[in-house]
């Protein structure tokens, strides 16, 4: 093993067979050694969730030069802890997750799997990136992906990212004309907006299925969601503090309550 | 029923039965009508997870005046969401969770499903206040928080919150002196750092059990970690725009690589 390669830590929350881990497994294996970790189930909207009531088995499925590939009953955040913890002989250089079937862009970043890995490895000081694609085929053509996926991510190995921020990049579809540009842009506001489809089970008893549709309320040009609209991959600079810093002023008179 | 009481939404992510629940509903019924929907099991680090692939099955458990009791299978963001969206007459006023048995400081948010379910209600536009205790132990003393939470939810209920933040809200447990008072505060960049448990289970199958301590490293005197290590109250005003803001500029070059 060439000791100078760099070591990429590799999740999804599409499960271990989906078609865009693998797509990334293939163009990652370019640019260094790659351990994947993927979950034995589909991790889809388990968000940052891990694994502190059930046992986590692990298991070795494949190696080889530059490549191995574990499975576990876990979480995506949970792939990412025993990666860097546990099954990888150094610090990762890089974590990477996707290629996610579907966007996750604006407010979907909360539900994801996928961004749950990411911002995982980011608060534990790694350098991390979520790649997905504004499609949930399971069949989807990653193809025209390759060389964003591969310029970006060099670019990020060579330069690193500052401390406490990780990359969200979200892909248009393939369509009829070439993907434009990259935009760097913050998250639009936009969000699932949910409704509840009662259903009665084969005993008669009722239950909810949840559906949704996607709300476009913010869609102004430096927002992810316009980015993908027309055509270009958006990156998001992400973090992980979630403090509303412009309204600690603003509520410090909640300071002067009688408690 | 007085139609001028609010109509506060309740959920946690410790189970129906945790003390801390049972605390809350009794503080906010003073305040207002209340439904309750909690979950069958402890959801604690569920996160922003949603129930997307499963059956969710609602049942009222207990109806007085004033007050509904719903119990169901899914997390505590889906408890939001049935809620404003099914079981409730009206839209709620305010949803409150909690009150966690366990700090939900610093990066702890990133974790819990106390602040997942304040989170989508402060994402579909509502009022929402997580509250949480400094203590995990399952009988903890909650009435030294009494007038702070009072005081707290009726400013909030009098004043509301501005678009897009929720309140992310903290206590010490109980010591020998009075919580001193409250501090609003950003969010520590503390955070739990995991070490997985090397086990085997009755079939000799080795399998790992995650376990943590937590690192404080980032308690300046303008962080919730250090208002709690003093015996205050945090205030975290909190969003769920995750977008490094000020690393935007600084990526734009990222718009020059060719793809």
């Amino acid at each position: 093993m060439n000791e100078k390669r760099p070591q990429i830590l590799i999740t999804n929350d599409d499960g271990y067979a989906a078609k865009g881990l693998r797509k990334l497994v293939t163009l990652m294996r370019t640019l260094g050694d790659v351990v994947l970790i993927s979950t034995d189930e589909v991790m889809s909207a388990k968000s940052h969730s891990c694994t502190i009531r059930e046992k986590i088995y692990v298991r070795l499925v494949q190696e080889e030069e530059g490549f191995k590939e574990y499975r576990c009953n876990g979480t995506p955040v949970d792939c990412v802890k025993l990666g860097y913890q546990k099954l990888m002989a150094q610090k990762p250089d890089l974590v990477v997750s996707g290629i996610n079937h579907g966007m996750n862009a604006a407010t979907t970043v909360v539900y994801s799997g996928t961004i749950g890995a990411v911002i995982e490895a980011c608060m534990n000081g790694l350098t991390a990136i979520g790649y997905s694609l504004f499609s949930l085929d399971p069949d989807a053509d990653f193809d025209h992906l390759d060389t964003a996926i591969l310029e970006i991510t060099k670019r990020v190995l060579n330069e690193g990212l500052p401390n406490g921020v990780c990359l969200n990049v979200n892909f248009p579809k393939r369509g009829d004309e070439l993907m434009k540009g990259i935009k760097v842009c913050r998250q639009a506001a936009c969000r699932w907006v949910e409704y509840f489809k009662e259903q009665f089970d084969e005993n008669g008893q009722q239950y909810y299925d949840l559906e949704g549709t996607f709300e476009s309320d913010d869609i102004a040009p430096d927002t992810d969601l316009w980015a993908l609209q027309h055509n270009y991959a958006s990156i998001v600079p992400t973090c992980f503090d979630w403090t509303a810093h412009r309204y600690i002023e603003p509520f410090k008179n909640y300071e002067s309550l009688s408690i």
